[in-house]
């Protein structure tokens, strides 16, 4: 939608949590919420706790989020702060603690049932939040958007709310650095798809163009360094900058079929997120180029002289080793195609197009890119 | 600084005001802050007065703005407002009616002394203020800025508030159509000078380089039509999203020298704001090499191979005829060095760079830059 608005605070660079203190303080008693592990190790969760005991912040540490944490977890934290005095919070981690972040903050202001965040009313502004990502690719310390997990891993749904952007996020490329490479490669991929699916959507505008093409060129930057997973700091940045970026984009189109098919992927295969749609991209911008051949010549110049170098790189960071049958495909399509984000796509996008990108993606991998 | 922050809704694209119109309600009774002019033959009053209509909205329209309007017809403007029962503003217009728009936005819900609103301190948030640029230049409609003329036109004077950034923004470059081509074409290089000073700053971070470069490469693909004089609408697309797009980049680093030094080309030699600025620019472009030469071939390189291409390209739009001194150029050192947004200037700036820029650009014009 012709539409602009990303009221949240980025601080950037080394060191902003406590150069840019004053943006991490907002009441007198704060929440932090992480997951067991990435918060600690990265030094994250000791730069913010210094900072509040400067400032006087008293705070409570909730650190058991796990991609696994379901909608009853984040409810009852949400009930828990209404009573113990916590003014706002802050999140620590990747997607699933910043989202876990964000859903607690309108459970702790309002009076409803849990499934009732789905409806996208509710009465009261949802507590402050503060985003410290600690990985480089889920974009939720920029958007409004925020997916929770049902009763088991592999039934996530997400909900959207203005109210939902975080209200500060502070990006510092020295919590990325105690990732493990794989989280670094499904991650940055992750952070591309959101990109690419927002700059080849029907929703796209001039201003979520700047930010998804940003993005796009800024991972371009750092293919050397993904594919021998060797990182100077400066990649880090960049990779940091490019999923805040591709957060952004996608905060204003929403996200297009790259997601939806790839959820089948994660559901039935237990394919990481990143590595499961990463695993379609190059098929995707293929098919997008039938529809727009000028838009996909813009994402893929970032990463050579045609489609094939994408294809490589993609390869090469995370390849697909899964074993995909036709009979798969057969069962994922009715999935996908129901998603409402098919709506995005530029052009009729069929049950014979989804297939054909299936199939290309996951069987038929020899496919040359030299014409498409 | 390494800070972001742009809280305006953006409304972009063709018949926006009305395809949009959620966006320009905001109460039940608005004050239109309009020139004599550019509202009217643009189209965009009667596009957003039928809204208003449509929606029962009562309207008042002060279309009394002028480049000379005087901070105590803001003032007085304001204190109208605060028993007519006006709940919000729309500024359509250029800088000053925006400007005016933002400020007035401020007296009318304080009670403050007209120059008090220099200390950047009162107690309640301005009116909501909705901006319909008919320009393509000033960026006011992204920023917090607020310049306004104190005594007479030569004395201005900015300041500037988190609460002053618009509400929400209207972009639609049919309301440009109808500029003047010297206008037209001022505009786009004041656009321009915001997204160079801002990306060779000091205070430059990822995100406002993000939209800073894009707005140069967006002028830079507009050459041929600003020298031509023969805009297609796409050519005007691109020039509106570029002036909001640099506002959003000096929203976050402040300006730099050449808006510094040449305004003192504006008091002195009554040279319109965008080509006193442009008449500096290659010259800063040259020195700023020294200091960063890879940011300023990112520059030069929207312009052409060299740094002669951009400087032929301003000379072809906005040529400088008045005839400069050394005197008249001893008479500026002191005053624009006294600026505080030299302190954005990476290096150290002096007053012999200074009279060097001055010089080369408006005396020594046959300088060459085949090596710089």
């Amino acid at each position: 939608m012709p539409k602009y608005f990303m009221p949240t605070t980025l601080l950037s660079g080394k060191n902003c949590v406590k150069r840019h203190s004053r943006h991490l303080i907002h009441g007198k008693k704060c929440m932090i919420i992480t997951g067991k592990h990435s918060a600690v190790v990265s030094g994250a969760l000791a730069d913010v706790t210094d900072v509040l005991k400067e400032n006087n912040v008293e705070y409570e540490l909730y650190d058991k989020i796990t991609r696994e944490s379901g909608i009853s977890e984040i409810y009852a934290l949400g009930q828990r702060m209404k009573t113990d005095g916590t003014e706002y919070i802050i999140g620590i981690g990747g997607g699933s603690t910043l989202d876990a972040a964000k859903a607690a903050a309108v459970y702790a202001a309002n009076d409803i049932e849990p499934m009732r965040i789905y409806d996208e009313v509710y009465k009261n502004k949802p507590l402050k939040v503060v985003c410290v990502p600690t990985t480089a690719g889920t974009g939720s310390d920029t958007t409004q958007y925020v997916m929770l997990t049902l009763d088991d891993i592999h039934n996530k749904r997400s909900f959207s709310s203005p109210d939902c952007f975080p209200y500060a996020t502070f990006l510092d490329s020295r919590y990325t650095r105690t990732l493990p490479l794989e989280v670094t490669r499904n991650t940055a991929i992750d952070a591309l798809c959101h990109a690419v699916e927002s700059y080849l959507n029907n929703q796209s505008s001039a201003f979520s163009d700047i930010v998804a093409l940003e993005a796009i060129r800024l991972i371009g930057s750092c293919t050397d360094a993904l594919v021998s997973g060797e990182f100077t700091e400066e990649d880090r940045e960049k990779l940091l900058v490019a999923a805040s970026a591709g957060g952004m984009a996608v905060a204003h189109t929403g996200l297009n079929v790259v997601h939806a098919m790839g959820h089948q992927l994660t559901c039935d295969k237990d394919i990481p997120h990143g590595r499961a749609n990463g695993a379609l991209l190059v098929e995707f911008i293929a098919w997008m180029a039938k529809q727009d051949i000028m838009r996909a010549v813009d994402v893929m110049s970032a990463f050579g002289s045609d489609l094939s170098s994408l294809k490589k790189f993609i390869n090469a960071v995370i390849p697909t080793t899964e074993e995909i049958t036709e009979d798969d495909i057969d069962k994922w399509l009715e999935k996908s195609i129901a998603s409402t984000v098919t709506e995005n796509c530029p052009g009729e996008f069929t049950k014979e197009d989804e297939r054909f990108i299936y199939y290309n993606a996951l069987i038929n991998k020899r496919r040359k890119y030299t014409e498409w």
